[in-house]
């Protein structure tokens, strides 16, 4: 266990959740709890218990399988109604029943919530904040108190919301969250209120939202003003623009402001890229410390400098949070670049080669490739020129594809592909919901037999584009596919004027570089 | 014009195009200025000419296709060779003959990068600044200065960083930009920096990374701290973590902080989502104020709170920024704006048809269509429901496409189309380099002899997007396809699964408002 000194909160499993699009089962959160405790956290809240039955569910489930080694359960409910007593309230008893150490209680900071949304008198919500923390700390847990739609209660009648924090902490919380609900706060105002707030004499604790893009400079800033208790979501998820990234606070945190939460930074990007699979949302390249595009570099102007000494354009050492340095090809990119990528994929390239290999690049882009999304064409080029020949697993003789609208309506696609591979001459026909699907068919059926693990091969994206503005479907077509298989992801390339012969390049370089992966020795 | 008093500049097309996936070609380029200038952005930094044939080609191209109502055009380079003359270096030349009225110069101002990545001294650097500013505004373009890596920089010598800032305002710059070129900074110490370069004398400007997810908040800081000039991409764009988004920059600074910089917010939304559609790139539907989600309530606490007052849980009112709270998904979607269309079309719509064109609407972007880039598809949709039937000139009895490539390598793309036109049975075969290119010839070539204006229809953009990530080619496949006659350009959209069955849906589509347009009357 974490000393108690500073809190790294997570919120994925509850707040987090409100995201658009993301749905969690109960095993989803038994599976991201593992990441987060994995990961170092040292508070994990799980959902509401009581008034949603997954989430009664999951601390059901968490109290046999979820052997946490680092971080404490927190369950997260609301303070009892009012007129009522806590030691009677339903919702209540679900919080003491759900076994979590720790019971996060969200309640009004803002009179206007109170008297508009909650409908009750002031003195009323006070009294219910009072009865119901002490009622949960005589039974045995431990109580943090979210302060809902502080910052804007503040402005609204300063008196009151800190009364909301004092009547919290002399009845037992031990941590009063302020919460920027809305997140429309901005990190120089939220600092000052902060500091106000402080005289309250409660252990204070932040929880931030990214409507105005600054959820993690305001948990920062409240930092600084004498905040020890923070929250957030795994990947910035949330309700609306999301809650404050908590992967990027505790890298800000750790590797800028010199704390130690404990968290194992080394393992950061991993985990998560590891909940991006769980939510099956797809993660943010850009995302700050741990998106692949993190320290990914572009600019030629940059590529050479960054051959003196990558630490000129970067502002932290990538593997500290277990992430990685990558140069992009491009025909922005020189020498340099290319040998750097090189080395990065353990091909050791003479100055002449590299030279070779720029030359190519750049005949390849001037003619509309683009290799930045396709590393595993890139990797298949630059083999071909380092050992004079292309990889190959199989030769192609042929393939055709058909679509069809019949006249009843119904659409139809299908494809023949005519190969040779291990000796073997194979004909397969496929059907899909499209050309290229068929064709990815009628590939992977000829080959299955001989290569089984192309069963785990997956097409994860398919991008086209249209090269020249100016002639329409006659221009030239680019197709980039990003393909997976259990361990990893790669990109490939193709360029024709048709679409579909693009299509069919970037797929035969995937599959050939899935074999490669694979382990295979070329024909 | 607007005033001078405080900038802000836009760098979407140099910096911006950094981006790992992200390459725009010269029409994209031109495309997305006119958005921004539209959008009321101040400057538009378009390339690097001179550096990069692209953007060489782009001014070229600015200066007779680019009618700017609002922002200056800027011309982004380095200060002249180490040892040379400004006016003898080639790359200088190329900025004078950029036609820009202002040039921006990126300057080293970090004494370890003069050394390391320059290779010069620092003396010298500071001649190639003085000397390449004063050239240039002799020569009567104005001047502002980008000093890269000013803040560590400046923490590793701070005199030195302070007397690039006075050479460069000395020898006539306008404005000198400190740049977190690698993003590191954390908002108060870069507060602390710029209040001290503030004495310095200079009109300063800020440029910020999102590395460590503190970019909108750096820059605000910035401007806190005296600075008037503020550069930023839209939709965040830039390498690695991205740039400091500009939209967010612009909503936080015209809405909470109470600057006129007469940036038209109300556009903003729909400026933000037909950028991302030139580049091609996803947009995060959490973006701040733009994103689709920024005003998506999903927590069911909020729900009933939402309906006595939405205040009590927005920051701000969407329709400040062309947003909608929940569900109204499109800027298109509301009412209002439905009707507004249907006059601008000339159709006169009740409430009620308003409201069914909206439900619509609503419907087809649910299953993934958009309108924002296809007005003719949106124009046809408006029709059908005024009129109580289709628009059609012909009705599609069927279609096929074959794409083959043969054992000899070669590739053939045909179709065939059969269909019905002023009471005749056509049946018309073509050829193309693609299945969509074949698809169109047969469609004509069916047509043309019946409708001769046919002939002048070009296809000028074909644009493929996969909607949902996760299964590859199985995903629904939206096609936008943009299209001319001689006297206007329209875009047209379909949604399928299959890639060729989309693209029929929109060339049927452009085919039918083309025949609209040239005034026949429907079958």
């Amino acid at each position: 266990m974490h000393d108690d000194g500073f809190h790294v909160y997570d919120t994925t499993l509850r707040d987090g959740a409100q995201q658009e699009g993301l749905n969690l089962s109960v095993a989803d959160k038994i599976a991201i709890a593992r990441h987060l405790d994995d990961l170092g956290v040292g508070f994990i809240e799980g959902g509401w218990p009581g008034a949603n039955p997954k989430d009664t569910e999951f601390f059901r489930h968490a109290r046999t399988e979820l052997d946490l080694k680092h971080a404490q359960l927190a369950a997260f409910g609301a303070t009892r109604r009012a007129g009522a007593k806590a030691a009677d309230d339903p919702l209540v008893a679900a919080l003491r029943e759900s076994g979590a150490p720790v019971v996060t209680l969200v309640a009004k900071s803002h009179d206007r919530h109170v008297e508009l949304a909650l409908r009750t008198t002031l003195e009323e919500n006070l009294a219910m904040i009072r009865d119901t923390v002490s009622h949960l700390r005589t039974e045995g847990q431990r109580v943090f108190l979210d302060a809902e739609h502080f910052f804007d209660g503040y402005r609204s009648n300063p008196a009151y919301a800190l009364e909301v924090v004092r009547t919290a902490a002399e009845a037992g919380a031990d941590v009063v969250a302020l919460c920027d609900t809305n997140g429309g706060m901005l990190p120089d105002e939220l600092a000052d209120v902060v500091a106000a707030v402080a005289e309250a004499g409660a252990r204070l604790g932040v929880h931030c939202h990214d409507d105005s893009g600054c959820a993690v400079a305001n948990t920062l800033a409240a930092v600084s003003a004498g905040v020890t208790h923070v929250q957030g979501c795994a990947n910035g998820y949330g309700e609306r623009s999301g809650n404050a990234n908590l992967f990027t606070v505790v890298g800000n945190l750790q590797l800028k402001r010199g704390y130690d939460l404990g968290v194992r930074l080394g393992e950061m990007t991993r985990v998560a890229h590891a909940v991006s699979e769980v939510t099956n949302v797809a993660p943010s390249s850009q995302q700050p410390y741990v998106g692949t595009s993190a320290f990914a570099h572009k600019a030629g102007l940059h590529a050479s400098a960054v051959k003196v000494d990558p630490m000129l354009y970067q502002h932290i050492d990538p593997e500290l949070v277990g992430n990685d340095m990558r140069m992009l090809i491009s025909s922005m990119a020189g020498r340099a670049s290319v040998e750097l990528k090189g080395r990065e994929l353990g091909y050791e390239l003479s100055g002449e080669k590299a030279k070779q290999v720029v030359g190519r690049v750049k005949e390849l882009e001037a003619s509309g490739y683009t290799f930045e999304a396709a590393d595993a064409s890139f990797e298949l080029l630059l083999r071909e020129e380092v050992e004079g020949a292309r990889t190959r697993f199989f030769t192609v003789e042929s393939w055709r594809t058909i679509v069809e609208r019949r006249t009843d309506g119904t659409l139809m696609s299908e494809a023949t592909v005519k190969l040779n591979a291990k000796g073997e001459r194979i004909v397969a026909t496929g059907e899909g919901n499209g050309p290229v699907n068929a064709l990815d068919r009628a590939l992977r059926l000829a080959l299955e037999r001989i290569y089984p693990e192309l069963s785990a091969l997956e097409l994860v994206d398919y991008k086209v584009r249209i090269l020249e503005g100016t002639h329409g479907t006659e221009a030239r077509t680019r197709v980039l596919i990003e393909s997976s298989d259990s361990t990893g992801e790669w990109g490939t390339v193709g360029v024709q004027d048709d679409v579909i012969a693009a299509s069919w390049d970037a797929l035969e370089e995937s599959v050939t570089y899935c074999l490669l992966r694979a382990g295979h020795t070329p024909a």
